[in-house]
């Protein structure tokens, strides 16, 4: 399967449909197969001991694998998170920024399956792994997102 | 299984411990039995189209389940989160808080497994699930949290 | 929503599309909120230590939610398993029935999750919770359920 | 870390700890950082329809990360499962053996997370991914199994 859209265009809509989370994410890389997602990491994402906190790697986990789909369904996608699993195996170290690798495990015609690791920058042992499974409604049918 | 810090008790600690979040939760009830925690839904936590996002939906099932095991047992703990999963099953209602009702499945000597139901206030139909396990390290073993 | 299969119904249909499960699951009661479904424990169960395996707790797990969807859902149904979570909380009695308690938390038109308690008979303290998702495909497109 | 069981010596011991169970895995391959399980697709683990059933795959996830633990840890070891999360994402081909590869994302003092992908001999495509999760007890402490 081959790319929609190219880092600079995905970059750009997510910015448009999350501005919110503009100041938090940077893709780092690209291509068919995975994406390398980078949290900056501030103080918003930090938690007493100066570990990165649990919804802050959350939402990482989760932009990653949204972005992904959009980068190979393209603008119109509706993709709704509809489960998520995770684990949490070392602590974070709060003064580096935080890198999600994430490729697709499945991409079907109303089902997502996204795989995550992330790592401190600079280590090489996870941190964390996430599985996030999201429902792909049929185009046009907002309304079915929650089935 | 007795509480071992009271309502007010478990408010003011998690105050001291988790500056940052006293500004979004509510111990709305508590028991031995189980918790029921508010997410006070503010622009910060909602999504394009008016839903609460999904790292506010984690950080409220694991301040809830996190609480339950302090009242339960006392400040010293040392819980570190070691796993997640969670089920979207409806849109959330921005518009209105978020209660999660928590209960223990267990509380043993180093594993703690907690079960989280969250609706949007008004609502009897749940938004999502979440179970959350924690590790418990030997009091002392701070060191060990990581295990 | 009420049922559209009673108890001995539903047990008669899992019989037929089910033939090799027969001996191991009984229902022990169906209301429209919930399913309480019996492992019939026997050697081919258990583990070294008299525990009832892995395995056969997400068989249960498995068939307790499918069942309750085939009753609320009726025979024509093709839900297909698509995720599943499970926490094993303390150690099954070989020696006893092994009881799980079922209630779905969303029956979609795509969409079906179900939570389910396991215990040993006789026991109030749970061993193992799952959640169990599945794909419900339209009917007529059986080609569709893996989405 | 290395290898503290070589293929044969940990093929020997599962044989001796799950005599049940030696007729259903091989191990095809292992080396310090993966093994390769096999499950040898028989009627018994057969669904109508000619799919692999989902204990069945269940099973396979955990005598994979089950005997990954043990080749690093070696024969002493008593890890129990006590989290494991599925994706199921395509129907098993029933005709072909399946195959797991695993690898340990983490083996702390207290704590195992492994991760495993599940295909049909012969595709490149997964069928499921499972992430367990163990609890070591320090050596000696058997009792302390179910924490």
């Amino acid at each position: 399967m081959s790319l929609v859209l190219n880092r600079e265009q995905l970059s750009d809509y997510l910015v448009e449909v999350f501005p919110q989370v503009e100041k938090d994410f940077v893709i780092d890389s690209l291509d068919e197969n995975s994406i390398t997602m980078r949290l900056k990491v501030g103080d918003r994402h930090l938690r007493p001991g100066g570990t990165v906190s649990g919804p802050s790697m959350f939402g990482l986990a989760d932009v990653s694998v949204y972005a992904m789909i959009l980068a190979l369904k393209g603008r119109q996608s509706l993709a709704v998170t509809t489960g998520c699993s995770m684990d949490f195996m070392r602590k974070p170290d709060g003064a580096n920024d935080m890198i999600a690798r994430c490729s697709l495990l499945k991409l079907g015609k109303t089902l997502a399956v996204g795989d995550v690791l992330m790592f401190s920058e600079g280590s090489v042992k996870p941190v964390a792994r996430a599985t996030m499974t999201y429902s792909l409604p049929p185009a046009g049918s907002a309304a079915a997102a929650f089935g």
